[in-house]
C-alpha cells in the first residue's frame, strides 16, 4: 500500500532486480497425505427416512436374520445372544447385540503405516483414496487384456506408493502366475518391499491372514505380544448379498478382531439383482449386512477397528449387467453416508466404472461416483483409479487419468489464500484497463505455486499439440505410467525387509504355503 | 405389510398373473426442464473473506474504476454521479450507484421462451444448462476441426433442442460461411424455427441487436409495446478484463436494459493473465467488472433483468495457455457463487476443457467444472457440453458423452423414493440368501422405470463390447448425434415461424444487413 505512487516500471523491475531471482522460488508443495473433506456432507434422504431404513434394517437382523456358514461365527453369535438355528445356519440379531456392537466400536481410528509420514487416521471428515483392486485382469495400451499377472500386481504397488494422494494398498489385480497356495504370500511381499503404506490382506481363510499378519510384523520389525496394540493392516469383508456371510468373509472379521486389525465390512449390493431394486431398498440390505459384519467384529473383541462399508450401485434391468458411476450409485453412496454419519462409524465408498475402455464413459463414471463419494464425506473411496469393466480389469492408463481427478479433489482440501495482500488490489492498481498481469509483482511472487500443476492434462494449442503426435490423454498416460515404474525406487526402510520376508517365505513355501479357504 | 405370511411363489405369481402384465408398466419419465438445485451450496472463502473481496471491489470500482469506450454509456454512468474523465474514458464508480443497482436489479427473471413448456425462471437455487458456446470452429470425427458453419450451428441448435436437460441456446459456433452482416440473421432464424427454447444475442452492436429483437418479436408473436414485458432472449456481455466495458458490449447493456431483456454480465478472468495470479484476487477483478455492468444495465433502466457471471480460471503459468476444469476453476467458481449470494442475485458459471481432442482429459476437465458449479449453487452453467481447446472448438462428440454427465446431474435433482414399499422389507423377506431379486414383486412393479437410461454408456460386457466393434464412447456418440440430427424433427409452432422470418431476412438483406460494431 505504501507503493501506491510508484510508477509500475519501477515496480516490475525492483521484483526482478537482477538474473532472474524469481527462479528461485520454490515450486508448488502441496502434501496429498493427511486431507480433510472441505465440503458439507450431502444426502439424499430426509431424518426420518434415514431413521427408516437403520430401523428397517434391524428389523431384518431380528425377524430374518443372516445365514452364517462359520460354526465358530456361529456360536460367537449365540453366546452374545442372537438366535441360531443350527440347521439352516440362519442367525437372527437382536437390535441390543447391535446397539452394543455400534457403542464399542471405535470412532477413530489411528492408522500405523510402515513409516510414520504414511500414518493418517479412519474417522468421519477424513478423506483418502485407494486405486481400483480385486480385479482378475490387467490391461494397457500396450499388452492389451490379460489375466492378471505378479508384476502388474507389483507395478500397481509402485504406481499406488508413488503418489501421496492414495493412502492404503488393496490387491488390485490377482497375480494368476502365482501358485494358489503361495500367492498371498508374493502379494505380501510387494506390499511390504516396495512401499510403506497401509497394506491389504484378502480375506481367503485364517491360514493365509496368519502368514500375512507374520509378514507385516516381520517388516515393521514388531514383536507378536505388540502387534495388536496398533492397527497395521486392513481387510475388505463382503458379505454375500442377499444377507449371507461365507467362512472365509466371517473368519476374517474374527481373525482381523482378534489380531486388533482393521476390517472394512463392505455389502455390495447391487440395486435389482442381489438387493432390492430401490435405493432405499439396496441400503437397507447393505444396511443389515453391515451392521451384522461389525457385530461379530465387536463380539468376538469389543473395540475391534471397523469400518462401515458401501458399495452400491445398479444393474442394467435388460441385461443384468452392473453398473457404476451411475446417478443411483451417487444416490447410494450419498445415502450410505447418511447411515454412517447416524451410527457414528468411519466408513468407505466406492467408485468405478463398466467401460470395458479407458474412453470419456470410463472417465466420466469414475470421476460422478468420485464426487459421489466426496459430497457423502467416505472416510476412504475404493477403486478411485483404474477400475474398468465393473472391477474386471485394472487399466495402467486409466490409473493416471483418474488420478488426476484424485489430485484435483485433493487441492479442494486447501483453501485459496485470501489475506489482504492475495486479494490484489496492489495488482490491480499495477495493471492499467488493456494490460495484463503477467508481470506484476503480485504474479512475479507467486507464479511458481499458484496452481495446480496437472499430471497428464496437456493445455498445449491445436498446432503444438498435433506437432507433439495429437496424442490422446490415454496415450500420454501410457507414456507416464510405464516412466513411474521405471524411475521407481522403493522407499529405503521398505526395501530393508526383502531379507527376512525371503526368509520366511522360503519357510513357508517349503511346509507347501497355504490355500484358499472357500 | 398384510402379505408377511404369504408363500413365495404365490406371491410372485399374483404380480405376474397373465402374459407380462409389468410390460405395460410406463417407462421412466424423468422432466429435466425446470431442476432445482439438490446439493447446499458449498464455499471456499469465509464470510469475513467474501465481505473483504466484495469490499475490494467496491474500492476498485471508486478508486480505480471503469473504462468504458461508448460515450453513450460514460454519459449514462455521469448522470447517476459517477466521476467520469472524458480524456482516459476511465469511470469512478461510487458504492452508492452500486448499491442503488443491486437493489434495483430482480431477483427471480421468469423467462418466456417459445412454448409455455419451455419457460422457467433464473433464480438462486435454480439449476439450468446451456451447451458449450461462442467457438470459432467445429469439430467432429467425420470431418474433422475446420471454421464454423452454419449448418453446424444448426446442427447444436437441433442438438441442444432434443435435450430438455438443456435450457437456452447460445452462438455454439461461429457461421464462418455466412457473410457478417447478414450472420446475425441467420443465427436467430436457426434459433426461431429449429426450436422453441430461450434464444440467444450477440452483442455486436446496436443495429444487429434491433435485428434479431424484431426476429424475436416476429417469431413469437408479440407487438412492440408488449415486448418488454418479457423475458424473450438473452445477450452475454464479456468485460475486457482488466477493467475495460467495449462498445458493443456496453451497447448490448444499454439495449437489453432498454428493451427488459437479459444480460449476463460475465467478466472472463483468467489467474495469472488478464486477471491476478490468486482466486481471490481474480474474484475481486471479477467481481469489480461485473459490478460495473450491472450498475450499467440499472441506471440505464433500474430493475433491468441481469445476471451476475463468472468464468474464472486460470492459466499455465509457463505458456499463458487458458485451462479449464483446474481446481483454481472450481474453487473461483465456488468463490463466485458466495459472491453471488452475497449480492442475492441470479447467476453464471462456465464449465469447459482446454483438451484438443475429446479424450479423456476433455471428459475429466468438462466434468470437474460442471461439479464446481453444481455445488456453487449456479443458476445456469454455461459451456456444459462439447467445448474443447479452451473454446476454440465445439466437438459433437464430446457434446453427447459430456450430455450424459448434465442428465446425471438432473438426475441428483430427483430424491430416491423411500416410501416403507420403495424401503423393500417385504422383498427381503421374499427373498432368501443366496437367492436373488430380479423375479421379486418388489421389482417387477418397478423395473422399467427404477434406474436412469443412458444416453451413451456401454454397460455390456467386454466379450459382446468386442463384437460390437470395441467402440469407444466417442464413437458411439458420432453415431448418436447423427441420428439424433437425422430424425429432427423441428417443434411445429416454431417451423411456423419459417415464412414471416424470411419475408423480414429479405428485406434486411435487401437493405444490407448490419454489420457488426466494434
Amino acid at each position: 500500500m505504501t507503493d501506491l505512487q510508484e510508477p509500475q516500471s519501477r515496480r516490475a523491475r525492483r521484483v526482478r532486480p537482477g538474473a532472474s531471482p524469481v527462479e528461485e522460488l520454490p515450486p508448488r508443495s502441496l502434501s496429498y497425505r493427511r486431507m480433510t473433506n472441505p465440503f458439507t456432507p450431502q444426502g439424499v434422504f430426509t431424518e426420518d427416512q434415514v431413521e427408516a431404513i437403520h430401523e428397517a434394517a434391524l428389523t431384518a437382523l431380528e425377524e430374518l436374520g443372516m445365514k452364517v456358514l462359520l460354526p465358530e461365527a456361529r456360536h460367537l453369535f449365540a453366546a452374545a445372544g442372537a438366535l441360531v438355528d443350527e440347521e439352516t445356519e440362519m442367525v437372527r440379531i437382536g437390535r441390543d447385540i447391535i446397539e452394543a456392537a455400534l457403542a464399542a466400536a471405535p470412532k477413530r481410528i489411528p492408522i500405523r503405516a510402515g513409516h510414520e509420514t504414511r500414518d493418517f487416521v479412519f474417522e468421519l471428515g477424513a478423506m483418502t483414496f485407494v486405486a481400483g483392486c480385486g480385479s482378475p485382469n490387467a490391461t494397457d495400451l500396450d499388452e492389451g487384456k490379460r489375466p492378471g499377472r505378479l508384476v502388474d500386481f507389483e507395478n500397481l504397488v509402485r504406481l499406488s506408493q508413488h503418489f501421496d494422494a492414495l493412502h492404503a494398498h488393496a490387491v488390485y489385480v490377482e497375480p494368476q502366475d502365482v501358485a494358489h497356495n503361495l500367492r498371498h504370500l508374493a502379494i505380501q511381499k510387494a506390499q511390504l518391499t516396495l512401499s510403506d503404506k497401509f497394506p491389504n490382506i484378502m480375506s481367503r481363510g485364517s491360514p493365509q491372514i496368519a502368514d500375512s499378519f507374520e509378514m507385516i510384523r516381520i517388516a515393521r520389525g514388531v514383536s507378536p505380544e505388540a502387534f495388536g496394540d496398533e492397527v497395521r493392516c486392513y481387510t475388505i469383508i463382503n458379505t454375500n448379498s442377499p444377507r449371507l456371510l461365507d467362512t472365509p468373509m466371517a473368519q476374517g472379521i474374527i481373525d482381523f478382531a482378534r489380531a486388533g486389525q482393521l476390517s472394512v465390512i463392505t455389502p455390495f449390493c447391487l440395486s435389482g439383482a442381489m438387493a432390492p431394486i430401490t435405493v432405499a431398498g439396496a441400503l437397507v440390505l447393505q444396511h443389515t449386512e453391515a451392521l451384522a459384519g461389525i457385530a461379530l467384529a465387536q463380539i468376538t473383541k469389543p473395540g475391534a477397528p471397523v469400518l462401515y462399508g458401501s458399495f452400491s450401485s445398479n444393474v442394467d434391468m435388460k441385461s443384468g449387467a452392473p453398473a457404476f458411476g451411475t446417478p443411483e450409485h451417487v444416490k447410494a453412496t450419498l445415502g450410505a453416508g447418511q447411515l454412517a454419519r447416524k451410527i457414528g462409524l468411519p466408513w468407505r465408498s466406492g467408485a468405478g466404472s463398466a467401460s470395458n475402455v479407458a474412453d470419456a464413459q470410463a472417465a466420466n463414471e469414475t470421476q460422478l461416483s468420485l464426487w459421489g463419494s466426496m459430497l457423502a464425506g467416505a472416510s476412504v473411496c475404493v477403486h478411485a483409479t483404474g477400475w474398468i469393466e465393473g472391477g474386471l480389469s485394472v487399466s495402467f492408463e486409466k490409473f493416471i487419468t483418474d488420478m488426476e481427478v484424485v489430485q484435483c479433489m485433493g487441492e479442494m482440501c486447501t483453501p485459496p489464500p485470501a489475506t489482504a495482500d492475495d486479494l490484489g488490489l496492489d495488482a490491480l492498481r499495477e495493471v492499467n484497463p488493456g494490460g495484463h498481469f503477467f508481470a506484476a509483482a503480485h504474479t512475479m511472487t507467486r507464479y511458481r505455486s499458484a496452481f495446480y500443476e496437472p499430471l497428464i492434462a496437456d493445455w498445449s494449442n491445436f498446432g503444438v499439440w498435433t506437432e507433439n503426435g495429437s496424442k490422446t490423454a490415454t496415450e500420454r498416460a501410457n507414456t507416464l505410467w510405464k516412466k513411474i515404474v521405471a524411475d521407481f525406487v522403493p522407499p529405503e526402510h521398505a526395501a530393508a525387509n526383502v531379507e527376512p520376508l525371503d526368509a520366511f517365505i522360503a519357510k513357508r513355501t517349503e511346509e507347501g504355503g497355504a490355500l484358499p479357504i472357500s
